[in-house]
């Protein structure tokens, strides 16, 4: 067993490492990222798959290599993407998915899971959405959750296509805004209703979707003869962190008799807290959404659930009644078997982690931690409103939007290149921060706005943030930018 | 850190378990599984989520019966899915890529496993599919890696449904056979085809696609004035295990300029085989292949690749240009990030688990894993070819398919209702071997053949698998069956 062996001596090494351990010891003794040109990377990592079998001694140097080499997601100054870890009942959880290796796909090879996720989904929607009745299913991300909205939708509107195909029915046509997730366009791509038929709506000031330009979209669709199906709105865009106003698009969405869609992938996890699930009044009124709890909760991926209001619609959309595997004679239910409301066959359990991670914390325990990303994020907004260089573009969720104005060109805010030399200062910097290793934030520019490169610094549920971390930022913003 | 205390109690516990030791002490100390009907697992579940926080006592508790009713896929005589576990390398990939915790989109956060998808997809395709060029991605399971086939097969035969739809081109018709996988069929109705236009070309005596009837199926099709795009070989059917005959089928698919896609999903892993890597001779002719990892080889879900030989096509189907993941003006090559290749955004780590087993156990390994499989099947084939009571469908590749009449039928086989009856006893036999939990095998009738309800045994690639589990499979199945 020497693959047993193995494992437990990864198993000693990881437990040791400090990646899972206190994010504040993390951050004392280990870079987020120890950054390596892609070429320099392979030459350093030996990947050559051999005849004969490495020794586990091989295999180990190769996993600190990998643990080395890899971005420290679970790092306090790893303000990069929607996602980042680590939650230990989490880890436990996948852990434990992983030994147990089963498919969600029928009752019959995974008992425990199908009641859970079952029961998991039930509770969501019933306490955090508020739908009487509903189902819904974990799928592998939350652009796939949209592309079964989207799916859902297009089966609600032409149910033949399934069949048929859309080649014979009316142009569909859906909508999202100019913030909205760029899994809206390859969905309409893959679904073939083609991204021209994707009509981008347009938003306000505060990156939220213009109900009136919806509006007036769907009736101009209308008079061109197409059929407007699906609407997505955003519930925590990916940049600017904007809330789309859900009551004002259920309204539209009614009178236009569109699926209304919310893609609460990235802000869905203000419904867990009472101080703030306001920013999303009106989701009950959706007929679907998507919610990662990879994202702000920092489970692992994937942890992304698609609900729908609609009881039935994805066993009518998806089942294509494969006997082998949702035999008609079955010792127990097979109503049970989640198989066939599912776009996959095998579909691996991701209910686990966040069941683990729920409970272990309580409803409280993951309110709190919701309010306390909220309140960290609120501090350093507060912070940076009154520290010379930075330039704040949005606070809209957890998400802080800003310019640094390295000290080279503060003052010339009113020259004519300024903006065009702002923009080069994010990617200098994001170099710097990166290939020091200190932390990581995300900059881009933002077309909807004209804006050009700025920072996207994301806050997450992480219990051990603290002032001095938000501090530390600022300061280490300050340090590199000196010699910009 | 209540939560890494409950993590390491959480580790201790699942080593001790037996369920990722010897498969041996497995089978002799565990059920395969403890069945329990769905309604009272749900009572002796507590699966409430209070307000309060669960005490780890509570959630090891939790832990326990989780494990306890779930079922043992790492069992020997888990011979139910195409799937099954575990290999201990695979585990230690699993794990470590669970606290690294982050997503392929992009180099900068995914830099080694970036490097390491890349070079695996490219050993596979030089050195088993045998391409000299070519690309490829890892996909959450072999049914959205045949959607990625169909999909890129759409975009190549019109380009321009990515931007406009479906709706103004040609009719297009893809063709599978009776025993290719339901997945395709899910895809035709996703992609907007309908499953109408996926035409199911008939089978041989053993299961084969029957070359004959896809170019008469073909030129119907255009006769109709429709577009044939796609053919979906299937290497390793779902029941039968039988592998289409490729050299014919890429005939065809030249004749009628078709894209040619072998789901080997299943049968892929005869390719580590020099003795049995023949059964798929004609694959690097294909347009593009489904291979999944997770499915004879032992190694967790998901573990998929979808592979095509046209290097550049993943990025022009998918790319969206999200501009906040995609900059321009990175400090590194942008052409190392992977997301614009794929359907998903935040796409987990897949590659580790398969590199280390891999690299674990050497090509050399890989290869004796593989004809192992094919032994101890060849075994159970010889023995119950001369066992009263087994009746034979067909034994190809590891699926063994088998009636099995009981004592009360044997010798009735000329009765005119012998084979109503037969059909009973695979569920009946099925309840009964899950209730003592003692093995799991699958049942399902063949439409395509009109077989009523026969079993079909999976031998994967356990290195302990020995005889002597395959003769307790035999009088375990007498033992059952007895009083039938």
């Amino acid at each position: 067993m020497e693959d047993i062996e193995f494992l437990e001596r990864v198993v000693k090494r990881v437990m040791s490492s400090g990646i899972l351990g206190n994010p504040k010891d993390l951050r004392n003794h280990s870079k987020v990222t120890e950054f390596v040109d892609p070429e320099d990377l392979k030459r350093k990592l030996d990947l050559e798959i051999l005849d004969e079998p490495a020794s586990n001694e091989e295999l180990l140097g190769l996993c600190e290599d990998v643990m080395r080499y890899s971005v420290k997601t679970g790092h306090p100054m790893f303000l990069n993407q929607l996602y980042h870890g680590l939650d230990g009942y989490c880890v436990a959880g996948a852990w434990l998915t992983d030994v147990l290796n089963t498919s969600q796909s029928t009752y019959e090879i995974s008992p425990v899971f199908t009641v859970m996720e079952t029961f998991v989904i039930r509770h969501i929607i019933n306490n955090f959405i508020g739908w009487d009745d509903g189902e819904g299913i974990f799928s592998p991300g939350g652009s796939v959750a949209n592309m079964y909205a989207m799916f859902v939708a297009r089966h609600k509107a032409l149910p033949d296509v399934k069949t048929k195909g859309l080649r014979g029915f009316p142009q569909l046509v859906a909508f999202v805004s100019e913030d909205g997730h760029y899994s809206t366009t390859k969905t309409a791509n893959w679904l073939g209703i083609g991204t021209d038929n994707l009509v981008i709506i347009k938003v306000d000031d505060r990156g939220r979707m213009v109900p009136e330009d919806l509006d007036r979209s769907c009736k101009e669709a209308k008079q061109q003869g197409k059929l407007p199906f699906y609407v997505c709105a955003t519930a925590g865009s990916t940049v600017l962190g904007s809330f789309d106003p859900l009551h004002q698009i259920a309204d539209i969405c009614q009178k236009h008799d569109l699926w209304f869609h919310v893609d609460a992938a990235w802000g869905g996890t203000v419904l867990l807290s009472r101080s703030h699930r306001h920013l999303m009044d009106g989701v009950n009124r959706a007929d679907s959404v998507t919610w990662d709890f990879h994202k702000m909760p920092g489970l692992s991926l994937y942890c992304s659930v698609f609900l729908t209001k609609w009881t039935g619609m994805l066993y009518e959309c998806n089942s294509s009644c494969a006997e082998y595997l949702f035999q008609e004679d079955k010792h127990y239910d097979g109503a049970y078997d989640t198989g066939e409301k599912s776009v996959q066959c095998g579909r691996k359990v991701d209910v686990l982690k966040l069941y683990l991670a729920w409970r272990g914390r309580g409803q409280i325990g993951m309110e709190q931690l919701v309010n306390h990303a909220f309140n960290m994020a609120q501090y350093f907004f507060e912070k940076i409103k009154h520290t010379k260089g930075f330039k704040l573009v949005l606070p809209e969720f957890t998400n802080i939007c800003f310019w640094y104005v390295p000290p080279s060109l503060q003052g010339k805010e009113h020259t004519p290149d300024f903006w065009d030399q702002l923009s080069t200062i994010a990617p200098k910097l994001k170099e710097k921060m990166t290939k020091q290793g200190t932390m990581m934030i995300a900059y881009q520019p933002l077309s909807s706005k004209s804006f050009p490169n700025f920072f996207r610094l994301i806050v997450h549920c992480l219990p051990s943030l603290s002032k001095e971390d938000m501090d530390f930022i600022v300061t280490e913003l300050q340090r590199l930018a000196e010699d910009l």
